[in-house]
């Protein structure tokens, strides 16, 4: 497979918003739609990295500090090798989203606040967790038991509710050619 | 810029040897000469890891063992991402090495063992540490006051008090060429 590795700095698409929000829905569908535009990228899933470089973390404030930390180190890495990255994080903490922002340069760092209201996900409930949170069987859980911060300035806000994942692809991709133009 | 991205699984070139031993100088020839030839990949440095991602992590044995597991789980994801990596790391511990051929596919990791006498490493010195490790400013250091295992069976050994870069490289990319094949 040939594809096209731009030799100008990639963005950093960074998705952040509740369990359950569409945050991987939406990063899968736009590295597809990605990959069919011969688009060089990767994609970063919290809870895939919580199987391998972040196994030794829990969900402590301090842990979710470091979860985050090591992220965006990885996805300096990735985006130096000359790749587009998603990364579908929840990633509660504005400070620790904009530490990363801070690590990158101007513009390369694109903030994608996937905004589902906790009672869509908590109905959702797609793995089962806002019913362990409830019940205090899972403690620490973000918009439950835990704090989430949304971006107040995020590059993009997609409202789930009122937005096809089709249209908040689209909406993304624009911004990422508008940027690059 | 137009690179091959091969679809099937990627190798792993990891380097280990004791600091000054010229792993940083073949992984970088290694490098050039594989962008030269249009193979997409990504070089991974022990020094630049521990300025960022590692950059919480000390020389003690536990921290060594973090070292070397975080940037085998780094190295799986550029891995998957479709590139050729190459790592530069002293990595001292013969099990850590193992643990990240274990978690890959067989055949993918290639073990380079860059083979320098601590004496050539100690007397070339490039960057003072051996001297600070002598006289105890440094400690922990791989080779004086701390342990090296050499692998017992790399697919690539290279003494480099025998062997050019230029020739070394040449040896590497057969091997790739080989198990591409």
């Amino acid at each position: 497979m040939t594809v096209n590795i731009a030799s100008q700095p990639q963005k950093l698409i960074w998705l952040t918003g509740l369990s359950g929000s569409g945050k991987s829905t939406i990063a899968q569908a736009l590295a597809q739609e990605l990959t069919a535009k011969g688009q060089a990228n990767y994609l970063l899933d919290g809870d895939i990295l919580r199987q391998g470089l972040n196994s030794d973390l829990g969900y402590s404030e301090a842990d979710r500090h470091e979860n985050v930390r090591r992220t965006g180190e990885v996805c300096k890495l990735l985006l130096d090798s000359g790749l587009t990255v998603i990364a579908a994080f929840i990633s509660p903490y504005r400070a620790d989203r904009d530490a990363i922002r801070a690590k990158l340069m101007p513009g390369q760092f694109i903030e994608v606040f996937v905004d589902t209201p906790l009672e869509v996900c908590e109905q959702r409930d797609p793995k089962g967790l806002y019913k362990k949170a409830r019940s205090g069987e899972i403690e620490n859980f973000t918009g439950i038991s835990a704090p989430y911060e949304p971006p107040q300035t995020p590059e993009i806000h997609i409202q789930t509710t009122e937005t096809s994942v089709k249209r908040a692809i689209d909406t993304i991709i624009q911004s990422l050619e508008k940027a690059a133009s």
